[in-house]
């Protein structure tokens, strides 16, 4: 199985030749692979961030080798590790990151620990792991190298996972956590779309007065609606305006929409 | 016709997935097709400000379809359209936002509306049609599917249009809109860069003396010039500095450059 | 001589539609020529740090004519030049950008003046070299163009040079300048790695205590510490917090590295 893509989810910013060097090792042993960045600008060791937005975008990639490097233990013990899907793998370090996204792309049908040393690069910078382990060896499996080269198989029940978001349905009302905010200051909430379902028309989100609609534009500007998102998540936004900043939550606050 | 390259230019930011999701889109419809980002830091819903950099950034790309989404409207009644020129294809909203493109390429040579289903992403969301229409058309058309193919044929003249910008040029003055504002500072105006022809080499500008050269590097740090800019258009600038600080100016505002 | 790929190290920052006009001329002479951006967000006209994030960079790239523009005399006599080295080429502006790139690819073997005007845009815009003369150079010297044929050859010991930086390293002590500032707060110092072999595990930096380090997670949260980075420089570190504004520092500072 070789894979024409990779892509690359960090917090290294665009500022400094960080994700550059990413992008030089790959062309260095995989040239003909091409990369598709998801992003770099994870607010430094935000992993929770950094797992949302991986996973919710690598459905809309091709089949790749997904590199994911929100890495604030990279040199000490957590295990750099490559998981495999129905539909991808996953390579990064063993700390939550990955297996939301694994989740997206089907489940984890294999996992390794990146302990085959000969992949790395010469010298492995004890700060920067994705450059010379994450992308080499990424680089290495979309060429179509086995993953169990990579190193020593691993229980994937044995990986860390963040603690789940809070969600709670009840009568007339969901309860959820804050699960990211976007460049609009759209809030989105771990609830899914779906469970929105039960509540009225007109609904009280975070003691504010707000509607249910399908897309801002249907509502009066800075009026506050609740609708479903490109992600399938329930989230709230205001037209012509950033909900973040109305509601002033931040994500791992929990918020209440109830009918009004 | 086919096209190798997609252009991109949105107000997606870099944060979030949202421009990895066009890429991932394109990759999985069109995976020979190469993109070229052109911005995604247009301000959110700044139709006027993503129409200037698209219109001047397409003369200096190859042949492409370009890809093009401020879209503070997405999912009301606001039209999809892609647009043909003699030098390109344009996808995107039906509010402004491509019309100087076309007419940068060229002119548009014909219009339809993106009613043909079967090429969007299979479930549209209503806040995402850069993701589930514009990408998919835009993919397809890159790979010689006939623009008539993508919906129904419209009247160019019934195309949104943004106000054509102030521009007055007098006896020894020009009046002219702000049009955008560069990452350096630099004042760009709606002007043409010829029409500083009939001023004297000592000018005013915003009620502060300046003086006409070619380019920064001609005036002493600090001094304020007035120049034809890399576009084409009149423009200030300060030598080391911020000239829309010093002139208090933001896009829309209307300043005028006289001889001194 | 051919290369594959383009790196392009810039000050325009991504607002605009400036880098995309670098990519657009590249794809237009040298469409299979692949490009790598290695940063667009140097600080408008700081050429040092510009060359600082080049030459760190540049080492992880494959063989590629690297361009890079920070360029505030653009327009002015300042030479536009291109460097031959045993590992790739360089193009940009000659006020001291490039050379440091140059030693970290094996040192300049051969340098041109861009005089021939026939490689370069149908007009050239006196503020915008990138576009109208270092990208089509750089396009054509990727196809394997001679590079004498680029312009006439000149004396690599007349190209301009920055300073070097400050470093003194003394019995118990290395003074060295503040070289740059990542994205996560790490302060990088002129001085090697290898210049804290002398010190002992407990050192003070900038009169704060610190340990001396392989990595951040090897001390507490909030500690400092003093390590060898992953360019190989001596550097200076906060887990989980940002260095740069404990110390207080910026680039070009002098900090004092002492066994305490």
């Amino acid at each position: 199985m070789t894979y024409g893509w990779i892509s690359l989810t960090t917090d290294f910013g665009l500022s400094d030749g960080f994700v550059a060097a990413l992008h030089g090792v790959i062309a260095r042993h995989a040239p003909t692979v091409r990369v598709i960045d998801v992003t770099h600008d994870v607010h430094p060791g935000d992993i929770a961030r950094g797992s949302a937005v991986l996973a919710q975008t690598v459905p809309h990639l091709p089949a790749a080798v997904h590199v994911a490097v929100v890495d604030p233990g990279v040199g000490t013990r957590r295990r750099g590790v490559a998981l495999s899907t129905p539909a991808g793998l996953l390579v990064g370090p063993d700390n939550g990151l990955l297996p939301p996204a694994a989740d997206a792309l089907g489940g984890i049908t294999g996992a390794v620990e990146l302990t085959n040393a000969e992949w790395h690069g010469r010298s492995v910078a004890a700060t920067f792991h994705g450059r010379d382990i994450f992308a080499p060896v990424a680089a290495r499996l979309a060429l179509g190298v086995p993953l169990a080269h990579a190193g020593t198989r691993l229980d994937p029940a044995s990986l860390v996972r963040l603690p789940p978001p809070v969600v709670t349905i009840g009568d007339g009302y969901v309860e959820a956590e804050v699960l990211t905010v976007d460049r609009y200051g759209n809030v989105q909430l771990a609830a899914t779309a779906e469970s929105l379902a039960g509540l009225g028309e007109r609904v009280v989100v975070g003691g504010m007065r707000a509607v249910r609609r399908a897309t801002f534009g249907e509502v009066a500007r800075g009026e506050l609606l609740v609708f479903g998102d490109s992600a399938g998540h329930a989230a709230v936004a205001i037209n012509g305006g950033r909900a973040v900043v109305a509601l002033g939550v931040e994500p791992g606050d929990v918020l209440r929409v109830s009918t009004a």
